[in-house]
Formats: structure tokens, sequence, C-alpha cells
């Protein structure tokens, strides 16, 4: 059994756990799925790039990457600095890309991924732009390379959504979508329940790591409706970008308006539909006030929700509890083991 | 390409939903799946049993029903009138056992199922007995014969949680899991909210077909536990009859239990668990009052929802709307389709 051989492009939180995750599920995906690995090569923007065909030391690289040094030391062959040609140099079986998201444009993670597919590497992600901005032509490419573009972890983390569609609800048509897909503005939004005002609860998300630095992506529900559009484009096979979303952030939600609403058992939630309009599917995304009876009531905190209406089963919902790099990085390796039994 | 060639044990409810279904998506599975499909068999205790190689006409039989007639007139060879002479005469692919479920023995369904594949058959369930009473040796069987034996929908109908774990959770190892899987008591306790005596509640949830003519196995917490049972005999592989469930049923909630629950915020809900004690799964089944925080405060009505703790994802929760004949018949459906293509 040969080695499946790993490159990471990007290696930040989430490319770090996910090799903390490979390490630790070493024994698990050899004797359960027959799954070896060696990772050829990592990919940074402030801390270098290796590539070593016979296999960089993950915990070397972590330790590494702890200690805010260069990875460089680690290649063993000449690195290209360009990622596009670090891509192309990297003997690789599979690329988890994990770039930062660029919400309007998808790169440089589409061309990342182009040029993953192009030299005959899986690719996974959970980079969502990668999917609003490509997933038609990165799909196709893939087809016709014989690959797979797999993207778990782009929306709520590493809950199986597009892996559920995929395998377990199969012929089951999606008739419309509601949920809350941004951890940020609903922690937000709950704080403020607390007595907090808009700034501290923000910063309150800031300090544990949930929000930017720069929160408007959240605070203005583009993080949102790039899951919408997400959504929208891979499960109901109609292309959407953020903009074409309906979109309203939580930036008008007053404190007086939060009072009001816990005064009459409601929460204000930032909650995500799609629906049917004029044989057109519609994503929106805008602060709905929600009664005690719904159960995105009760999705508390950081955690998200995704309730399908589909022809065969009337109210399919997912929650996703306490999410972190952890959780994505799961959804990565569960990519990862899906592709390699065609899943 | 050749149909499948389908046998159907019990054409009640739920039998007669999945030919409802496998009518409605025959273009479905054609186009999205390649498979065609006949029926060859269709075996009842009280509407007789038919036997036809060349396709039984599904919408006659359908019909029949309807009308309290018997099927007989649709074999076109001789058909045995013993289940067991009737699964091995039956030629087929797949065969849908649907008969009553006995909580005690499994029986007979255990002894369809067997008979089913030793000729040959995929075998697919929504009969929870079978899989307490029988998984392992049924698993076994399913191998040595290259078939399948599979039953979506024997836990929370149609929404998926074997396939769940078995294809889009690979590697997760759950450390707990609770929810609220009884639908009629969890009607029940919600109709006594609002001011129902339990018999009133308990006519209610019968006059809408949602329990049976005798309430006791699910008043009695014996489906949850029957249902606990089979997740923790599959899920965590380790074999729990439902009478090792620690189980309390909710005849001791009394209207005033009740309203008090409701004045402080909260409400009953009859909660399965299962946890590790000593090294072994321990189920439970019993009343437990929850705030409004959680998110099983709001699994309404006949609702049902199951929250996994795992290594990989700390909370995974599936939340199933408005369950019905026809969402376990998708159940079946998944099962048939996922065998066809290996998940």
């Amino acid at each position: 059994m040969k080695p499946f051989r790993l490159s990471f492009i990007g290696f930040g939180n989430v490319g770090q756990a996910l090799a903390r995750l490979l390490l630790a599920k070493q024994n698990d995906l050899l004797t359960q799925h027959h799954i070896s690995f060696c990772v050829t090569g990592i990919a940074t923007n402030r801390h270098g790039k290796a590539i070593n065909p016979d296999g960089i030391d993950l915990n070397k690289a972590l330790a590494l990457m702890e200690n805010h040094q260069s990875l460089a030391g680690l290649a063993s062959v000449a690195t290209p600095d360009n990622f596009i040609d670090f891509i192309k140099a990297c003997p690789a079986d599979v690329l988890f890309e994990n770039s930062p998201v660029n919400h309007q444009t998808g790169q440089p993670a589409v061309s990342h991924i182009r040029a993953g597919l192009e030299n005959n590497q899986h690719c996974i992600t959970a980079n969502k732009g990668t999917v609003v901005h490509g997933y038609r032509q990165l799909t196709d490419l893939a087809l016709r390379k014989g690959k797979r573009f797999l993207f778990e972890s782009t929306v709520m983390d590493g809950a199986p959504i597009f892996s559920l569609f995929r395998a377990s609800l199969p012929s089951a048509n999606i008739q419309q979508f509601e949920g809350i897909l941004n951890s940020t503005t609903n922690m937000i939004l709950e704080k403020m329940e607390q007595g907090l005002s808009f700034e501290e609860a923000v910063d309150y998300t800031q300090s544990i790591g949930l929000a930017e630095t720069d929160p408007t992506a959240d605070v203005d529900g583009w993080d949102a409706a790039i899951k919408v559009a997400a959504l929208v484009t891979v499960l109901l096979s109609q292309p959407m970008l953020p903009q074409d979303v309906r979109r309203e952030g939580i930036s008008g939600i007053s404190p007086e308006m939060i009072t009001r609403a816990v005064a009459d058992g409601k929460r204000w939630k930032l909650v995500c539909r799609a629906f049917k309009e004029n044989d057109r599917w519609c994503g929106t995304v805008k602060p709905e006030l929600v009664s005690s009876s719904s159960v995105l009531y009760n999705i508390n905190g950081s955690s998200s929700y995704c309730e399908f209406k589909t022809d065969t089963l009337p109210g399919l919902g997912v929650v996703e509890g306490n999410p972190g790099p952890q959780t994505t990085a799961y959804g990565l390796l569960s990519d990862f083991i899906n592709l390699t039994r065609g899943i």
C-alpha cells in the first residue's frame, strides 16, 4: 500500500489542527481505512515553504510554527517560493488548500486548486471562496482529471452537509433551507442579550478567537451570505455569488431591540434562508425575531444550524455545537478519507 | 442494466408508502442512480401473498390494499402461504422487511431477514427488533453472502443516523449521545402542557395515528429503549437489549409536575442517553426536566433529535421534524440506493 502524499497550502490554525488530527488518527486511518500518508510539502506566506519528497516530520513542522520559526529548513529539495510553482513542484496526491478566504474573488485559493488538479492532485479545502467562485470549473476539471474537489468544512465546519446529501440523502430534493451559519454574529447577539454593548460583544468574540481583527465580514452578513451562496451553488445546482444574496447584517440591532425581544420571550438571530422565487433560487441573510418554539432559538453561542426541507424529509436539521479549528480540521480529514473510498 | 427484483414482506403503512415513493422516484432512480426495479413479490398477513417473477403492478397492489382486497390475484406462480417459504420461492435481489415489531424477540422479522440473506437477497428493514436481536448474526451472515443488511429507518425514521456514521463521519468515535427518540411520548407531554390530561393526550396521539392501539410500548419507554439499544449495538459495537437500558416511562409525570415545569420555564422530556460507565456503555431512558437553553427543549410534537459527542465533533445534532410513514419509506429507499453504490 503506497502512502498518500499530502501537501498543505496554508498552515495556520486550521492547517496545524489538521496536522495534529492526522497524527492523532494515524493508527485509525491505517487499521480502519487502510490509509497511510506522508506530508511532502507545506507552503505558508510568512513561515516559509518546504518540499521533502521523503516526508516532512509533522511534529517538527508544528514545533517550528509554535516557535514562530520558518519551515524552510525542513526542505530536502529546492522549494519554489511562488505558490503555483510550489504546487507544481511538490509531489503530492492530495492538496489541502487553507489559505485565507477572499469573499470577492476566491483568489488565490481558486488558482491553487486549479494548479493542484491540473497536476493530478485531489484538492480539499475549508476555503468558502473556492466554492462560490470556482465550484463549476473546479469540479469539471476534477472530473476530467479523475480527481476530487471536496470542501466539507466550508459550511458549518466539520459537520457533514455536503457529504450528507452526497451519501446519506440520495434522491432527496431540497425545497428550502434555513439556518444560523455565522458563529460570530450569533455570539455577539447572545452577549448583547446578557447586557454587553455591541462593541463589547464584538471585543468578546475577538478575545476568544471567534471574530477576525476586522469583524466586518461577519457583522455585515458577508460570511453568512457566502455560505448560503455555497449551499445553493452546490446543493441546488444554481451558481450564486455572495453579492447575489439579499443581505442585511446585525449592526442595525440596537440594545433596546434586544431587550424588547427578550422581554417578549424572543431572540434576534441572523437567519440564512434559501427558497424558490419565480423558478429561481433566492438566498437571504437577515436578522429575524425568533420565537421560543423554534429550534433556531436554542442555537446558542458559537453553535450553528441548518434545517433542510426536502421532498422526502419535511424537516431535517443539523446542529453543530462548539466549533473550532479542530472541527474544521475534521471536515478536511473526512473529505480525505471519503475520497479514498469514493464517497 | 438488469432491474433489481424487490420483494415486500409486510405491506402496511410503511410498505405502501415505500411502494408509492418507488413509483414517484422511478425516473430519478433511473437517471441519477441507474437503478430500475420490478416488484416480484408482496407478502402480507391479512391481505394475502403474491409472487410474480415478471413484476407485480404496484399501482394495482396499492389499489387492492386501499379497497381491503387480497393481493393473491396478482400472483402468476404458486405462492407459498408461509413467510419463510415465500421468501425462498420469491426471486428477489432486495427484500424489504416491514412486518410488525416484536420488542422482546425481534421475531418473526429476524427469521425473515435470515432467510432472505441465505437466499442471496440484500435485506432492508424499518424493524428495530431485527437490529437489537439480530444485528451481529445478520450482519455476519450478510458479509458471508456478499449482501447487505441495512436498517436506516429503525431510529428517527428516514433521518440519516447509521449512514451518517458509515459515510459522512469516518474515524469519529462517539463518546456519548443524548436525544428524544420517541415521538408519541414527546407529543403526549406537549399536549399535557397545553392542559390535556394524560388520558386525553394519549387519545390525541392515537387519533392522529402516532400511538398504537396499545400505547404501553411508547408510554413505558420501551420504544425509546429499543432505539437506544439499537444505536449502542450498531454505533458503539456493544450488543445491548432493550431490557439492558435503564428505563423509566412517563406515566409518573403528573399534570402538576408539568404545570410547575412550565412555570419555571422548563419542560419534561423523555430523554435517551448513552455514556460510558466502568468501561461499559450504559443506556438510559427517563423523564428529565429540560431548561430552555437546551435544543431538547425545542423538539416539539412528533419531532425527534439525537446529539452525538464525538472525539472529532463535540456536538453534532440531528433533528427530524414531522416524521411519518413517508419518511420511514425514504429511509428504506436510501438504504436501497446506497447498497447499489456500496455506501
